[in-house]
């Protein structure tokens, strides 16, 4: 299909019909639907009053080991996190989770879903080196004409505690990674300190964002975010620094937490929720309301730790939703939100939206309103990605 | 269909393949898969390896007031329990909430999604009268060959506080509600006493179980139900109470929940939760191993409270999971007994199972295992009630 078109009778994030001319694979003007009866030159299709949202953004899940696809594992893992990861260092082996394929298998139920941008943290350590790496850049590659991969360098296991990964990490960067992660500083490495300044030392080398796994709780996981905020505010890396899920935030008073959420906020920390579980969750609202910039994601998709999960991002929005108790549009649209022009900010999305100029990277959903479509989580009856039809009523679009 | 046939190559609740044989719309016999090839004069049925589980139960929701199918409802609602309440009944007459109609609605969603059994609460109020109740008794009797409805006569806007209510509830009773319901005895009624012996001397009266909205938090929902089980033991109702949601039981540390969960345990006063929400929830694993009794339910599905719910209780078997933190097979093994098994001891249903002598009331789904069941939740291959298919492939089987 030619990437001029207009597609009639849409509601942009369900603003009134519209007719959406794309040009080059960007949107080129939005006009009232039927304003201009003939678009000189183009060709029509007909939107039939489907509701056209942004590209779902999924800014961090774990690509490289997911299980989806394969044969059912039965979980009887300890509770504690080192028992998760010890386990899935295990299992990795037992039962051959390959990385490359299993992150195609995601990436297409992704798509199918209408995500069009992922960030995915990448498992490096001394074990399997930079495997996971090696099977998501060969994803990447694979799936570049359907979806944007960016790849965080992830010290699953560890970092200063497993003597070799920082090497390992830094061969990441160089071999393709483009963020730098980092795992609870104190709570798994034992020296946040040390953690930190590796972890940020090694964005400056690079020139790289960071974005770090945190689930230490209370007072320890608020140290952490001081830490991280210093280092943000030193090295002037605001709108490039995320803490992931940041369960801390959900454990603290209201003076304490506007504090933190201040800080945050001013430093250009952005935080990732993804709104799950009985873990103390950030509450999405109130630190919207302070300033802190805040998106979503997937985490994992049934792996080892846990088999929920569908790589759905209006799913999310939805568990967001309801783990925030937002039952008023206004909430719910902003759990969209997270979903959409959240994770576009924190992975610095270039000209994400539905507006004019922006690339035509949307999807089209039948549903009357943008709390719609996260109550209901319609089938995607299209993906766009640069103005090309990717996936049509749940499916891929073949090749 | 004849209700006498051999269902081959079914897993029942996940066990070996195994044949099971349906005569008079009741299980006869389960024997090992081909163990005995032609079981004389009964047709066959190839179950395709399909695990099979027992009908699901939605032991609490309100079929009366889903906006199910309706156009989309804005909610700007406050978010005080009052607002809602107050708001609810507004919306009735304003968005022409017709209880026979959305009653029916829900249901078919509920079959198709392989429910067999329901429990509903009904609103009785001095505003619209037995109208919600003779709107469900209407489905009620329409549904009688798929679907098992019990009906709580439930006064959502309170019963004491609003007179005439009483009486109202009363007439409820003698025109075919099974269960006497309550609500937030001084949340709403300001009156615990007096709401308890009301609703107590009613099912005395009727001869009925009860079944008591509790949403009231900390000191004050113990006290609710300290007097809940004061009344139950003098009445000897054991196994015939149930508190749903007991938010209280959510924020309490170990040994007054333990003593709580005894008391409740041992006069047989059941819980229902649906591990929804930001709420505090009861912590589910701890209560049942301290012998609680627990049921789940769909509670409110798109009303005018909230716009989330699909009518689907093996969705609810994974909210429960999820919200619970439940990652083990065996835990949300638990989960999906609350939805199946659990419901059917709340409401008392009489051969329930997969056993031989139990009805044929079960569900066919494409799952590895029970916990793949809850994690997936497949579409429902189908829904046989007393040995006759109702749904299949997530449709009603047509009259």
């Amino acid at each position: 299909m030619s990437t001029d078109f207009v597609f009639t009778n849409v509601r942009p994030n369900g603003a009134a019909a519209s007719d959406v001319v794309i040009r080059g694979g960007r949107i080129a003007e939005i006009l009232p639907h039927g304003a201009q009866p003939a678009v000189a030159g183009l060709s029509v299709v007909d939107g039939e009053s489907l509701l056209m949202l942004p590209g779902l953004v999924d800014a961090h899940t774990h690509l490289d080991k997911t299980l989806l696809g394969m044969p059912w594992y039965r979980n009887d893992v300890g509770l504690e996190l080192i028992d998760l990861i010890e386990n899935e260092r295990l299992m990795k082996r037992e039962l051959g989770i390959d990385p490359a394929r299993q992150s195609a298998v995601q990436i297409e139920r992704s798509v199918a879903n209408g995500t069009c941008h992922i960030r995915t943290h990448v498992d490096i350590d001394t074990e399997y080196g930079l495997a996971g790496l090696q099977g998501v850049l060969a994803s990447r590659e694979r799936y570049r004409d359907i979806v944007d991969i960016e790849i965080v360098a992830f010290p699953q296991s560890g970092m200063l505690i497993r003597p070799g990964t920082v090497e390992l990490m830094d061969r990441a960067m160089r071999e393709g990674a483009d963020v730098v992660g980092g795992l609870d500083p104190s709570g798994v490495d034992r020296d946040p300190k040390g953690h930190l300044d590796t972890v940020f030392a090694m964005a400056e080398r690079y020139g790289k964002p960071v974005d770090i796994h945190l689930h230490e709780p209370d007072a320890l996981g608020v140290f952490a975010i001081e830490l991280i905020v210093e280092r943000t505010r030193a090295l002037g890396m605001a709108d490039r620094v995320t803490v992931s899920h940041g369960f801390c935030l959900g454990m603290l008073a209201d003076k304490p937490l506007a504090r933190l959420a201040g800080m945050m906020a001013d430093a250009g920390v952005h935080l990732m929720t993804k709104g799950g579980a009985a873990s103390p969750r950030p509450p999405v609202l109130d630190l919207s309301e302070m300033g802190v910039r805040i998106c979503s994601g997937s985490d994992g998709v049934r792996d080892t730790w846990q088999p929920f999960g569908n790589a759905d991002m209006l799913d999310r929005a939805a568990i967001i939703s309801q783990r925030n108790d937002f039952i008023n549009d206004v909430h719910i649209e902003l759990a969209l939100d997270l979903c959409t022009y959240g994770g576009a900010n924190t992975m610095a999305l270039e000209d994400y939206g539905l507006e004019p100029g922006c690339t035509a990277t949307f999807i089209l959903v039948s549903a009357e309103t943008r709390a719609d479509a996260v109550a209901s989580r319609p089938v995607r009856r299209a993906v766009y990605r640069n103005g090309i039809a990717v996936a049509r009523n749940g499916a891929l679009v073949a090749a």
